[in-house]
């Protein structure tokens, strides 16, 4: 069975800077994607039949960026039964939290998989993990990404406590 | 020109509670209505075709009632250049805020017009208000509404002056 | 019946910037407006009458941008039945959440139509929607701009597939 | 020189049993008061007439008390010098947030002095305050009630330290 | 490949009444699963040791309900490569802001897939689909769920309408 | 009847910046005033004992400046009967929410009369007012203040009607 | 070296339902305390002089538990060195936020350990756990408490599987 | 019996700008103290470990800075029985509130002493407390640091008035 391919849709090409960051570690995990700029409110019908194709098409995961009053995640949820990742990104007021809130709160029967404010990365570390369960390739790279953590925590440590000794 | 129809939609029966008094209110000014239950996320489908249809169907004005990441009245807004009414409706955390972020912060070029959370009547009142602006009709029940909000406020007044004169 | 005017009002000078875009867009549906700086609490009286006489003096909307306390919208719709449009303003504190919940939190029998923080060409948008219900011209460039709209997303969403392929 | 009166106005009688501690307070202290219902959006002509013959009228301080998007005391304070008191009264939603910050975040040049959501009692302290700076009765009082106060803290502790004695 | 398990851990029994729902929709798919007590803060090593062997007792995705300083998730996360779904539980203060914004926030490289507040059915759906990325038994199921929420909606309309109608 | 001081109060030198404005309208309206830096938390007893003695020594209002858990106006108010007028001051993170609560949110018996966040010329105002209840003076400037503030209104309203045309 | 007392010190008896969970949990760990009912607003002095003395009662810690503009444990916090331990009490509005804010946004040099909105019981376990520091008994019972937790937890732990074993 | 160590970790070496000021006020009251980078979420097993062994390496104290959703002191609380303060450091969203509700709202059992939004200094200043309990020493220099503070206003007080007379 082949690798499934992740969509990484974003509401705006503004919100192109903060999403870069997905498409660069999913490149890095090997996954194959496709980056598109789709509006739940712009662009509706395109993202609708865009998340009704989707599984057709060969992908397993959607990832959608979007900011203020965040329908995009929702909106592509409610037309496919594949995973949908909503990363919610802050705007121009409220500090993010408009985002957040119209992403997660999704009614009974249609989640979003939100993760942080801006997390872009963690995005594409949770479609990697989903699609690890059945890719045994990817499950050990992620290992491997661990471990790399925690190697880089034990380096800024070190380099920490000589700041801190020399106070 | 006869006069145009309101669709009331609400994203799920359980909104029922506060959207009746929106109905309500249309009704007590003879305003031709609709209402409907049509999910964002559940039907998405139908909600867009009945928004893209809307017009040529005889409505004027939609209004929408949905609580939690409340996407109905911005997937309403996506698929209709006709004004679009928002009800963010409070649900069972965050006391209405994410309801009221979620509708009110859309992205430039489709805007939703947002009331209070809860506000079923007054996106009655307010619907009327756009409806009267070429129906001299609605226009005078309005004046006449507010001419009655004042006697009510003065009868309260005096009701209240005598209480705190008790005192 | 000839097109009725928008007036857009602004409690200060300082939010000229942000409600020059709402200028900008009217003038751009050639929808005739009159801009004006008046305060509900500088200027009460003003404001008070202004909104009274608006509808004999031609007016069809009336669009208020204002911060903190925002009480401006609120004032107006308060000494008219003209639909009545809201642009809460950030500002220095509260990041805009107060100047939000001011505008939006209308009691029953007075509504203000609210849009986005600093949304102000969203404002102009939602104010020609309303005129649009009984004007042709406007409707018909309502649905050119979105089609405007969805070509401009569609342009961007090659830019970036472009950029994301470069990765 | 004879002691000025304090208006008491709510903006809905759904204020009054939070309103009521307010005037119970003020004939405590012998302060005479007048109780009204008026509202800045269903009466705006006459709560600005209100307040801008209060003072020849014989009243001193206003104290508003409205909840939601709390315009009132601002509008009054529009139409006086005199000092405005305002208590953001908790409604059906937001928790008391957007009473507050409607009240407090006024422009500069139109103070509200602010106090604690639903602190009616202590609006009624505030105007006594401020009559008592010319009023040698008030003042008196005002320093008997904090001891009066402080007895009462005294008669808790010893209630208190007996129970946590006998856990 | 036999389907994976899916493991529901809650903080405390008291979240048993919201995590019910979530165990429910499991059973309902057929997907294997197994609840447990387990808590960041108080058995924190067994919550570690659980999250770090999972993947090799046959779980596929873990999923977490916490309230308050929600950690619960984000502690499993930290100990294994799995997916791992978190649940934010309201609790008595904060109107489950607090435990939300715990869940979420993860730093990068340890992503929590965050459903609403008290969303306990929707991380269940969750589950499903990330197993339904390599279970085609799951997708289908998917898929007629879909279909029966849009009967569902559909049947709801028909009440509503006829309610609405005899306003 | 010689006129009372004001006593401007700041917990920390870092407020200056903002309470040099209230200062300012104190000097223009030809009030006495004394600005200290005294600190609820740093220096209690001596916040205390200028609270306690602030009535004998000329004092008719005190005025209070202080961020985050902004203790200061409250502390001032639990040892005097004058009137405390409390400016919550922005700080380095909530946005001013944490100062605004602080200085609000009093219990019953001890108010503080809390202007906007960062609001200082507004205290300077409402310290006006409470000392123009008796004298004549003041509440002459306090009128003229307000017709001063509607000519400028009018001056930048006939600028901004100026660039608008121009658009 | 005998063991160093508690003070538990709430703002109003009114906290006491909140508070007695923290006494009686001093009280299972055999640690000598005393409750008070004091008021950083209405008997600042009691309050000032209690926390002076306090080191040379005998006490070791503080407690302070309020509500609101909850200055009690920065009042205490001021006047001793010793370490103030911070219960915000959850009261009729903004849902605890704004105790949680004036308890813990504490200025520099001040530092108040603040636990959960209505954590009483935590407090007497933060304190206990400053007091083990020099006192082994205490110690070991803060251990055999968390051995006491894990166990807790253990048997619900069998409890819930075996209620969702049976779905 | 010798003084006991103080452990400041950081949960990340991005917060050590932050961090670096409670290091230096350790260092200032000449207590010693050891600074690591270890994060609750990439390195969980070296952070349990080293709070388990905490008490018997000779830490007295433990202080954790954080942000976002700050589980790091309170993974290190429910490995140790020794106080854990913790500093909710500001990031890039939420204005710090997240880390400030994932620090301080703490299950039952499991207190962490949580101090301001990037409060780093006064960690140190109430780790110093703990300690003083049981060291004359640093005790005797917490009264110093107090006077100092005292003067330190009084100087600021005199400064300011200079400026403030000079207006």
């Amino acid at each position: 069975m082949s690798l499934k391919k992740v969509a990484v849709i974003m509401g705006s090409d503004s919100d192109w800077p903060v999403v870069k960051g997905c498409c660069a570690q999913l490149k890095a995990y090997g996954i194959p994607f496709e980056a598109r700029v789709m509006s739940a409110h712009r662009t509706p019908a395109e993202a609708a039949a865009f998340a009704k194709s989707a599984a057709d098409e060969g992908f397993g995961v959607l990832i959608a960026a979007a900011g203020m009053a965040a329908h995009l995640a929702g909106a592509l949820a409610a037309n496919t039964t594949l995973p949908v990742i909503g990363i919610p990104v802050k705007g121009g007021a409220m500090d993010g939290l408009d985002a957040l809130l119209a992403t997660v709160q999704m009614p009974t029967g249609i989640p979003v998989a939100t993760v942080a404010i801006n997390g872009a990365k963690n995005a594409a570390v949770l479609a990697a993990q989903m699609l690890a369960l059945s890719d045994e390739r990817i499950a050990g790279l992620l290992k491997q990404a661990r471990s790399a953590m925690q190697r880089e925590i034990e380096a800024k440590n070190a380099k920490i406590r000589a700041e801190a000794d020399a106070l």
